[in-house]
């Protein structure tokens, strides 16, 4: 967010991983990964499996479990009860700039504040650092958004599962670059704003969706056509089907058993449940 | 949106297209489409051309300009004043459920209102009755969204330049949704809430964008990888540059001359300004 023309444009040095170019995140394949969500708060409520239908259980830092990260941008939240739930214990959190006051409204220990802090006002930083939360100050001029950097980190610390917490709201530009980090993120990642709750789903892979009270569940295709979609446990079943845009066949789905199932053959698919 | 699980599901006879198979509005390929946007106030504030740089003008069937429709959808408006001077004076006006509420704000005419009326009250509907519009109710049950039912309807009436107000808000599946009906219209079509304004760019398309006070201007690729990107005008130019999904690097420029010039070598990207 360049507020300030008259800085020179630069990496900010704190965040730039070690060793040359990008970081080792965005190196990674995704398609074909496996994975499998454990029973923890930031799971969502998906068990993720790959095409094959195994599951693999990575070995975390913390007693063994993943390391569950979750991320504040400075967007909106309209349910902040159902983030709460979303949230749960983390074992990491960091705030990306205005982020902070959604991290301080949950109560949570916050790790790290990062942001060119252009959205957070100097009364609240000042008083996040009197509460000796650690800071990182970005340039204004960067290549990459306050929410990129700070799940860039997140990575760099070991997060082998993300919650993406606030990356919706009234700038569109911003809410559309935040969903498009999901797709080329290296571990399981959920962008909720409490009014919904996104998951990608890529070449082969699968998720499934716990019922909840009142929840639309939307499948949006990411890439211009996916195809071998399939939806069970739905009021409107799928099976082999093919989403493209500029259809809207995916929207405002119901799941009617316990759980649903959702399978992708190719393309990149968000899974959203969503509440009016 | 399925609200009453129970009802069958039923394409809407009334918007049903003539002939059978999909609208042809979805038969028509985009690549290499050629336009002029022309002087009116919903051409949004481009100029599109096609890769050869020449521009094609049709002659429209009201006193020979291009029919202009403003789409109105159920989501939130943030800046009235901003979408007012988009929208200026259209030739048709469709309203899709609760997104008659912007229109009247707007005082516009209204042509025809339609949606399965889910969000818009029984009061307001009767009084739009009342007043003698054209309704049209849609099954609940049904394959399409409100919006996409009214950008069909919006095509069959012969609208050759779309302005889509209200298709973003609190529903993130509605948002994305919305936003990928733009790259399959065959029609120049633009997206706003008052604070962004949004625009597709294809394979060899480029785009003028004016200067707007504290406007910022951010190139999405809705495609995982966007080529040959190039933006003049602009405080950091790109020339030959690639975009991709986990990149954040097209967020918040700035048009720094009287006007910016975008350009597309491959793949499909969103142009957005946006307000703070």
């Amino acid at each position: 967010m360049p507020a300030d023309p008259d800085r020179h444009r630069q990496e900010p040095a704190q965040l730039r991983p070690e060793g040359a170019g990008a970081h080792p995140a965005h190196a990674v394949h995704l398609a074909g990964r496996t994975g499998a969500l454990g029973a923890g708060a930031l799971c969502y409520n998906g068990a993720e499996t790959g095409a094959s239908g195994r599951t693999r259980r990575r070995s975390g830092t913390v007693d063994g479990a993943r390391v569950r990260a979750a991320i504040f941008a400075a967007g909106e939240l309209y349910d902040l009860e159902r983030v709460r739930a979303l949230v749960g214990r983390p074992d990491l959190v960091i705030c990306a700039d205005a982020g902070l006051r959604h991290a301080q409204a949950l109560g949570l220990r916050v790790d790290l504040v990062l942001g060119d802090f252009d959205s957070l006002d100097g009364a609240a930083l000042e008083a996040a650092r009197a509460a000796g939360m650690a800071i990182v100050q970005v340039p204004v001029e960067k290549d990459k958004t306050d929410s990129h950097l700070a799940l860039e980190e997140a990575l760099r610390r070991g997060a082998e599962e993300i919650l993406l917490v606030g990356g919706s709201g009234t700038r569109l530009d911003h809410t559309l670059s935040n969903v498009l980090l999901l797709p080329e993120c290296p571990v399981p990642i959920t962008m909720t704003d409490g009014k919904s709750v996104a998951r990608v789903l890529r070449d082969g892979q699968s998720l499934a969706v716990r019922r909840e009270e009142g929840a639309y569940l939307s499948l949006v295709p990411l890439t211009p056509a996916v195809t071998g979609v399939a939806a069970s446990g739905v009021y409107w079943p799928l099976e082999g089907a093919t989403l493209r845009w500029g259809e809207s066949l995916g929207i405002s789905n119901r799941v009617v058993e316990p759980a649903a199932r959702v399978s992708v053959g190719s393309g990149c698919l968000l899974v959203i449940q969503a509440w009016d």
